[in-house]
């Protein structure tokens, strides 16, 4: 089968017609490229239940509060033309920002609430650019599945948010976070961080496990669990925590006692770079 | 042919994959219901242009700014019933506000700068429920064609580019204003005017008319035009203006010169009764 590889939005109508016609279930993985195995995984689940895969790939400036972090995100498409290939994928949509946005944006996507912590409240705007670009291409494509994966907590809660609110005819499929030996979360922008900056990353998602355990173990005191977690960057000063949270995995709301099923999660900057990660964590009184 | 009533989005889609299934065009007509012939005429248009026409009927809370004007809104849900029928209606859509909002919405669709001014600026956030609830309707039914009054020009032009900003994939058609023989548009708010009120009401679109004159007649100055159209409220004094503006048709946004198309609008109160209208005016220059 031959990968297509679309630019326009009048190419993808004239490519998915036939298909939505015949019934095929459509599956999109959108994504902004620099594809890796996390990637990798999304588009396996959906190529494993859709008749029909789209990627879409594209960098989406209305997210981006930084210019700066727009700039140099990393844009790879001849390799990830490549990697969609190799996965599968049926086709791949690329649109330019002209394409999307041909002209300035009037209409926003706002969720409330759950955006008013963690990444929200250090990326003004972002998830409201986020929540705008993932509806124009659930509109678009019009898929009857969209994955979505877990390293993405807030931005997934956020999105399951928005579906339901705005009643879209799609299933939200979450797909689990793909990790290097050494526990690091794959992302696009670990390729920013330098052999030392590499070295100390993990030490995110060794914070975030300490937390669990604690959760586990049976302590519900959140402050108690947070700063014992915490623990772990004070052997890496170059190491910036952002945020370090304990939150309900609908809402994103911090909690003050871990009760029910909560998510941890955890933002650090190593050098110019921008880190994020979470865990499910059930409480002790749950996971015995 | 039989009316279907329906209440709850699931049998929204029991009833319509189906008519989607074979390949019908379905039209929406979006309404709060205490339908006239206003209402009528959207349903016709619909009914000439596509096989299968649904009308929704729902009060829908998170437009109204004040509490008082939601619980006056008239609900006449039996005649209307009646009346869909008799326009050759095939399916009602009536949900409760429990059905469109099963837990306190989260999500919201913004559209700036076409709400500044006019009917945005008088009734804070009514177009963010406006939008908000047309595209659940939108998604909940999937038409390829929905109907809007022309009365609601800025309503229609939110609803325009909220369609155009998000690709949803449906066509807006606009529909004229139905009016009585005096001129006064027709409204659900017209039965709150009582028989005193009900003959000063006229006097909006003769002020929009004067101004729509002078238009075509080739002055081009927007404040001497609004002024000059004003007088017609002087004698009537129990009439209260609360915006008389001319604006281009797509932005929305006051122009100081009148030299393309324009909308002249306006808004007034008469008693507890606000009533709105617009007229689409070419300049001078084009019209002759």
């Amino acid at each position: 089968m031959s990968l297509h590889l679309l630019h326009s939005s009048a190419e993808v109508q004239r490519v998915l017609e036939p298909i939505r016609a015949a019934g095929q279930i459509i599956g999109l993985v959108p994504t902004m490229g620099a594809l890796h195995a996390g990637h990798g995984r999304l588009m396996d689940a959906a190529r494993s239940e859709c008749g029909y895969v789209v990627t879409s790939i594209f960098v989406n400036p209305i997210q981006f509060n930084r210019g700066d972090d727009y700039d140099r995100y990393p844009r790879t498409l001849a390799t990830d033309v490549a990697f969609c290939a190799g996965r599968g994928v049926d086709a791949i949509f690329a649109p330019t920002a002209e394409e999307m946005y041909p002209r300035p944006q009037s209409t926003f996507v706002e969720v409330d609430r759950l955006t008013d912590h963690l990444c929200g409240r250090f990326r003004p705007g972002h998830f409201r650019g986020v929540a705008t670009v993932v509806l124009k291409l659930l509109n678009l494509v019009q898929p009857g599945r969209a994955y979505f994966g877990e390293k993405d907590a807030q931005q997934l809660a956020v999105i399951r948010r928005m579906v339901s609110d705005l009643n879209v005819a799609v299933t939200i499929v979450e797909v689990p976070t793909v990790r290097e030996p050494d526990g690091l979360a794959l992302s696009s922008r670990n390729q920013h961080l330098s052999v030392e900056e590499r070295r100390l990353a993990p030490v995110l998602i060794q914070a975030l496990r300490a937390g669990q355990s604690l959760i586990s173990s049976g302590i519900t005191d959140a402050d108690a669990i947070k700063r014992e977690a915490a623990r772990a960057f004070e052997k890496h000063p170059p190491v910036r925590v952002e945020y370090l949270e304990i939150v309900d995995p609908d809402e994103m709301q911090p909690v003050a006692n871990v009760t029910h099923a909560v998510r941890i999660v955890g933002a650090v900057w190593i050098g110019k770079t921008r880190l994020i990660d979470n865990l499910l964590c059930l409480p002790g009184s749950l996971s015995r």
